[in-house]
């Protein structure tokens, strides 16, 4: 199996991508090519993984500050080479690079598969029950029309499926009450898209579909697939990422400024491990890009090497599980709609 | 001052609203004008309340699982007959009951500002720092047009300085990314309006409009008015909810599960009470609905006594800030726009 992985543009640099790449050789069988500044990763690839990686010298990148439309002009970018490598035969790319160069690229390069009318990234959510939910749009698209959030239902639904092997997987739409008749006009339109789709409606018993569910069913995995779309997916996700880190700051000044609050804080420990890895974003890896032809993993863009070696576990998931091959057999039997 | 409370349709029945009551006439001069149902009211009603205020039989009310619209032709409920009276003199409205009823009759009976396009549900956000950020709308309106967002900028930048008394409000707009070119449809136009607005845009030294701001921002108090449109701030609203609700499970669990823990807990309980404090809904008392010609405070269903009473301390202060006065003068200098 051939992985893409992008050296360039996370915030710390290409150290932990190649650290997370190392880990992953560790306990992983397949082929890193690495695309990026080969002058600046020599430095931290060791005499051990030298042998077991490819280099591509591209040390040109897209900046988080510049346009995710620029990215498609820039053919020496370590993006731009990467996808063309993913397009000529690799499996599965991943990067903590520029998401909407990544995103746009992988739609121009690789393409989406016939029936999707857009692609999303979608991502697993922490979760205080034993299976998270995995929520998706967060960030691909801003302005989604009812159509689109029916593809997320089901794209989401065959990872749950055959990604992570959740057996008799849930739908939620992302709403503003669980009642039926909440929603805004998008929401409530993909409401009757999603409760009408024969896949969906055709089990009455156990129905796939949950209807409407809320911001506080999420860690409570309510439901396995939430669908939104891609703005409030990701305002959401940055909710939770402030609510959490808003929580450790209240504690951390409370243990700063008492010697029995640090012994309490020792003692509690397991909770705060407990708490850390349930929130922990590198545990989750990255986040896939759903509904383009091949595997493409967005990472974090301050992604560590934990973070990275996991990504890599989910882009050969991804592969093993066929994802992308069941997603097409899912889209066959789709009717096609206009986008 | 005369204040009018709903007694019906919390989820707790009527037991913490007169409790709040009889607080906040502990502490402050008020009359309170109570509508619901005195049957039911009577058991709980002290020798020492009864001639402190005033209630009005109206059993009949609004159930949580009812249509708003229902309420417009219950004119036996009490928050129809609440309404009509706050209508007819009474200086505020505090009610626990449906909320979708409570607006759509506030805005019905008691209309809107000359120049607002559509009122908007404001709360205070839990926060870090001294100054609590709000955001608005939280439920009031799923779908807004660009307008409607600007209008919320003005009611919140209005409520900040006028009722919580803060100097130099700031103004941030949510948003998928904090770079200027973030945004949707509506919030990108919302942008330009928001940002060329002239009370807004002539201060040119320390900006009012901070641009863009995400979820993470909301605890770090980084503006003051955070604006959004009802379904995204209702969906936020909940996550935060959903958040630290199981952040307090994953503890709870650890805690249960060892002596140790239950000490530590005990060490760190000042940083839980900390933390319970800033993010109990109670002391943040209700949302305050904005836009409308008086005082309309919305409590959450699941209020407790002292929620009430804090709702009815907002209620108070908003009458003695000149809220609805000073949201009159600014719209007055806003070109009215076609709703």
């Amino acid at each position: 199996m051939k992985i893409v992985v992008d050296m360039m543009g996370a915030d710390q640099g290409v150290l932990p991508i190649i650290e997370g790449v190392s880990q992953a050789l560790g306990t992983k069988t397949f082929e890193a090519i690495m695309v990026g500044d080969a002058q600046k990763a020599k430095a931290f690839i060791s005499k051990d993984l030298a042998p077991k990686v490819e280099i591509i010298d591209c040390p040109d990148y897209i900046r988080m500050e510049e346009h995710a439309t620029d990215a498609l002009k820039r053919k020496e970018s370590s993006i731009f080479v990467g996808m063309d490598i993913l397009k000529n035969g690799a499996d599965a790319l991943v990067s903590a690079g520029h998401s909407g160069a990544t995103m746009g690229l992988a739609t121009l390069k690789i393409g989406r598969i016939k029936g999707v009318s857009r692609p999303a990234l979608c991502t697993l959510m922490p979760s205080i029950k034993n299976r998270a939910s995995l929520c998706l749009d967060v960030g691909a698209n801003t302005d989604c029309r009812p159509e689109y959030l029916l593809d997320f239902a089901i794209m989401g639904y065959q990872y749950a499926k055959s990604v992570l092997g959740y057996e008799n997987p849930t739908i939620g739409l992302l709403s503003n009450g669980e009642e039926d008749s909440k929603g805004n006009l998008i929401t409530k339109e993909a409401f009757k898209l999603i409760s009408e789709y024969p896949l969906f409606a055709n089990h009455a018993t156990t129905p796939i579909f949950k209807g409407n569910v809320e911001g506080n069913d999420i860690f409570d995995n309510t439901v396995d697939v939430i669908v939104c779309d891609g703005f409030v997916g990701n305002v959401v996700l940055k909710t939770i990422e402030g609510t959490a880190s808003a929580i450790g700051s209240i504690f951390k000044n409370e243990i700063r400024h008492s010697f029995g609050a640090k012994l309490g804080a020792l003692l509690l420990k397991g909770a705060f491990g407990t708490l850390r890895q349930k929130t922990d974003y590198a545990e989750y890896g990255g986040a896939p890009l759903l509904g383009v032809s091949k595997a493409v993993i967005i990472s974090h863009g301050k992604s560590n090497a934990r973070a990275i070696e996991c990504a890599i576990y989910q882009a050969i998931k991804a592969k093993e599980g066929g994802m992308c091959e069941k997603m097409m057999q899912a889209f066959e039997h789709k009717d096609t709609q206009p986008s």
